[in-house]
């Protein structure tokens, strides 16, 4: 990577601040970044004539002329952002200001193996180039969340849970080879939380957990005003908080954990059993028209059908969920929680009561009463565009670079 | 707090980053600080002549000539650094080096309420100046470390645990007003992990939690290189993680919690119920010699002397303690756990081993391969020296505006 002098780290500052907000005036540059109004006035002159960043209309005014706001040129950068999941695959392209060019959700083909998902993977990124009309040699970068278990450093999986064959696939240089461009990798709860922050519910928190409910449970540390990632990059294994120390086995070989006791599959299969015992006439109904499946989306209509098996069972997730909270809640103090992912999307409306309900009951009073446990309402297409967000500090720094010259 | 202009921003950066290392080069300066050299000769060499640095023997050399290190004058500031818990109150007056210069470890007296405990915690800070030979006016402020429950922000104690009478008592303002210096507080476990990063087992760690097992149990989690206290400075209730959401009722309203499973004096309780069953001779022998009183000294002697009860009590408690460190270390992935406080420092040597073992079983392979777990080898007053540094950035900061005005 080229080093920039010092003129450029003075314009990249300023760059970055008008990226982070999506318009912001010079007064507010200058006090962010300790510069004087002189040096703003220079920079975001070469900013504007490079065609980096635009005025926008006026701002409110804080007493004398309303102040000229600034915001980036959505056209300097295009991204694409990929959430590869154990089943489904997301993608989206978009520009500098994440608005969506092109998107596609298809199936992942993980569990077909590392070659054929990777080509899978990357046909589909030249089909959605394509569509949204992007040269590929215009692409300023790919960030890609992966559920598989990551070495972010080296961008290589080590495994992926239940899927054989993912061990040491060099996922990142595979991309950059094909691709020609800069690749970033992170696991799927960290790019979520990204979207989270940029787009979601998150926006204006500086310290929040998003937790993902979907085959597994995991969950994103935004901490300090940034994605938390421990020692190598493991952080964030809320699933496997053990919540009873003499429960069920799990998969990660402790017994109790949230997971074990709380997962989709899990839920499907106790509702299936309540099925086999005839306890439950709505999902009975609701899965004779649904081929014979049983679902978290049926599981949820029967409970709004008001069935009482569903309804207990959604409940009891609820509190198991919430156990696993408390202990989250007493460690980390955190202002908002957010609940993404499949379960809550299907249920979230049933589970959450019962979340609240043991947080307030059972978690120390000071951190339960500053929480707010709220559902995330993004969509699985804003989950790619959180992916692409692992590269936009490097697009802008790439368009800057390549426009002023090194 | 008066504003600081820009030369004088500059100047306390370069003094800040020498107080941080015990030594630096010039050109590590330059590289920290991202100034250039000459800035730096020029900024250093007012430092210099203000004796706020001084330079100390020539470091290493990387090829050329060895470079001069330089290091903080001790004398610019006196700090008080106080440690009051439930039962003791340590305290410490040091240079800006953190050499003791006095101490004094007695009763906190907290239990006989505020009143009688802050007017004797002033009188023993008065004493300590004397000894120390420090006027009071030459004082550039106190860090104190408390276990009650806080709001840090405004400097007054919400509550303390099994203690009346601590409700919203301006801890922070009787200080002040009767010391007329700059006063800082923070929770206990938090003060001790800043003595861990600095005099103790975190010295080269950015990301480590300390946990504290007193007659509680308290975490601190130092992250992205700065102590994590959450929204509300709640963050670190460890001692309050679900390990059995059956378990025994908590102190805290919860069920199954660490701290209800295990403490001091729930091993002190274990302990004298083995003994009325007469299953412990050695613990016998030793609490007869210690007037009747069951200690966690006197429980760790028996398991030395191979006491099979007292062996299997440490050894268990190890097991419930691990199975909490298995949830930390899932969620938050750290290089390095510490465990200080006084169980660890009584019957570590016996704990360890067994909550090393339960973390390699049950935690997750990535996270548990990558995390130390050590005991603490801090001694009360370095505790004290800890919360000394709540204020060593402010004292830095007022020695450097006292000198050059402002």
């Amino acid at each position: 990577m080229p080093k920039i002098n010092s003129v450029q780290t003075h314009l990249l500052r300023v760059l970055s601040l008008v990226y982070r907000h999506e318009s912001i005036s010079r007064t507010r540059l200058a006090t962010s970044t300790g510069y004087s109004s002189f040096l703003i006035s220079k920079l975001t002159e070469r900013l504007l004539k490079g065609d980096f960043i635009r005025e926008m209309g006026a701002g409110e005014s804080s007493g004398g002329r309303p102040p000229t706001l600034l915001s980036i040129n959505p056209g300097i950068g295009h991204l694409v952002g990929v959430h590869m999941g154990t089943i489904n695959l997301r993608l989206a392209v978009t520009d500098m200001c994440g608005r969506v060019l092109a998107h596609k959700i298809e199936k992942s083909l993980v569990d077909k193996g590392p070659d054929e998902a990777l080509n899978h993977l990357l046909e589909t990124i030249f089909d959605l180039l394509k569509a949204a009309r992007i040269s590929r040699h215009k692409l300023s970068g790919v960030g890609m969340g992966i559920s598989g278990l990551l070495d972010r450093e080296r961008g290589i999986t080590l495994s992926w849970p239940k899927v054989p064959s993912w061990a040491n696939v060099p996922v990142r240089s595979f991309l950059e080879d094909n691709l020609g461009t800069f690749v970033e990798v992170d696991d799927t709860p960290r790019t979520m939380a990204l979207a989270e922050k940029r787009y979601g519910k998150a926006r204006n928190s500086e310290e929040f957990v998003y937790l993902t409910f979907g085959a597994g449970i995991g969950a994103a540390l935004f901490l300090h005003g940034k994605l938390y990632a421990g020692q190598g990059g493991f952080a964030g294994e809320f699933g496997h908080t053990t919540i009873d120390e003499h429960g069920p086995l799990c998969s990660c070989g402790n017994r109790g954990c949230v997971e074990a006791l709380v997962s989709a599959s899990i839920i499907i299969r106790q509702a299936e059993e309540g099925l086999a015992m005839d306890l439950s006439p709505q999902l009975r109904l609701i899965t004779q028209q649904n081929g014979g499946r049983v679902t978290l989306e049926g599981i949820s209509s029967a409970a709004q059908a008001n069935d009482r098996f569903c309804l207990g069972l959604l409940l009891e997730t609820g509190v198991r969920v919430g156990t696993g909270i408390v202990s989250l809640v007493n460690l980390l103090n955190p202002e908002l929680i957010v609940l993404g992912g499949g379960l809550p999307k299907a249920a979230g409306k049933w589970l959450l009561p019962s979340i609240n309900r043991v947080v307030q009951e059972r978690a120390m009073q000071g951190p339960s009463s500053q929480v707010s446990i709220v559902l995330s309402d993004l969509t699985e297409v804003d989950w790619a565009r959180g992916a692409a967000l692992l590269v936009s500090e490097n697009a802008l720094r790439s368009a800057l670079l390549k426009a002023v010259g090194s």
